[in-house]
């Protein structure tokens, strides 16, 4: 039996991949694994039903045979350690391309999302404009560093990883800013990350769900 | 030979025992594992040396024979990948430990920080009175999630394991709020974290850094 995973019946970004499911789908595409999807709406999510198996309403989650889990980030990691193709064998090399997961999900991501929340939420308010600056300056601190860090390499650390997954899937989330301009190798990094195979199947399998 | 973790030189909170190298001292004493501390000055942790170790610079990092990692939840997860008492025997009971160690740091954790970032950063801005109850209610939304699944037990899945260990020291970041008060579950929760013996000797081996 495949494992199945939780999407959202009707994404809101409208299939632009950005919803969270994308990322366990990518990682089962890179580790050549077969999925069910079962789709959820938004009034589903806060149901019981959908919170025993997370409790915060989200999505994805991941169900194969009694193992239930939610957290893209421990799904991810769950795929990764049993699958060979998102982490290496060598046990430093292994505990290096985790960090970068966590990292790409406690340092760089945090304040991508605050800005994407606070736009949403604030919205009218005349003070909007005073507040975007500050949160832009805060995820260009984390760009500034991870493109130092990145310098004219492939990947973070080595061969593609699960946390390259992360981190790519985590900047894709400024595309629709222009953050990322001034960061020509991070943007060359994303485009290597969408360039693969297992992130177009990944990407095409949610666009077939929010395009229909 | 010993892990060295770093920590700050002095910390912004003067040995409250938020700064993350609690959490890796934390892990490393329920794992029963000495280490050593190199501690960091703000000056130096933005330099070559340490961003060569720490891409971000900041505390803790964590280095062992020819092992250099970062990231407190990679750090503390490597932890307790190698030594007993952080995480369950059983694999489907430790994939989900593991999750509730992402969850910590990926859901609840991020509105928590940018309350404290915002209101350090924002300071005298006026509207800082309007944007507060808006970060407010993303905190409680969370709390009220986490305080739903936790119910009457002592620990969100079975026994004690790195994922209270991670939620515990994330919600203790509220515990100069009042934010916890309507949650008496997920305070007791905090209070049983605070209880523990290897909780006491790291935050007393912080406290003896910052009180110096």
């Amino acid at each position: 039996m495949p494992p199945t995973i939780t999407a959202f019946e009707r994404s809101p970004d409208g299939g632009k991949g950005l919803a969270r499911d994308t990322r366990a789908r990518w990682a089962l595409e890179e580790a050549g694994q077969p999925y069910q999807v079962r789709l959820v709406s938004f009034t589903a999510m806060k149901q019981p039903a959908h919170l025993a198996l997370q409790p915060f309403g989200q999505i994805p989650t991941y169900q194969e045979g009694d193992l239930a889990l939610f957290e893209t980030g421990a799904i991810v990691l769950h795929i990764a350690d049993r699958h060979s193709g998102l982490l290496p064998i060598e046990a430093n090399a292994r505990a290096r391309a985790i960090a970068w997961m966590f990292a790409a999900l406690n340092t760089v991501e945090p304040p991508i999302l605050e800005r994407e929340q606070t736009a949403y939420v604030v919205g009218g308010k005349p003070w909007l404009q005073e507040l975007l600056p500050i949160l832009h300056d805060r995820i260009r601190a984390r760009l500034s560093q991870l493109s130092a860090r990145l310098g004219d390499a492939d990947w973070l650390d080595g061969g593609f990883s699960a946390g390259d997954l992360m981190m790519v899937s985590v900047l894709l989330r400024l595309q629709s800013s222009s953050l990322l301009d001034d960061y020509p190798n991070l943007a060359a990094y994303v485009a290597r990350g969408e360039a693969r195979p297992a992130y177009k199947r990944a990407f095409a399998a949610q666009l077939l769900v929010n395009a229909g």
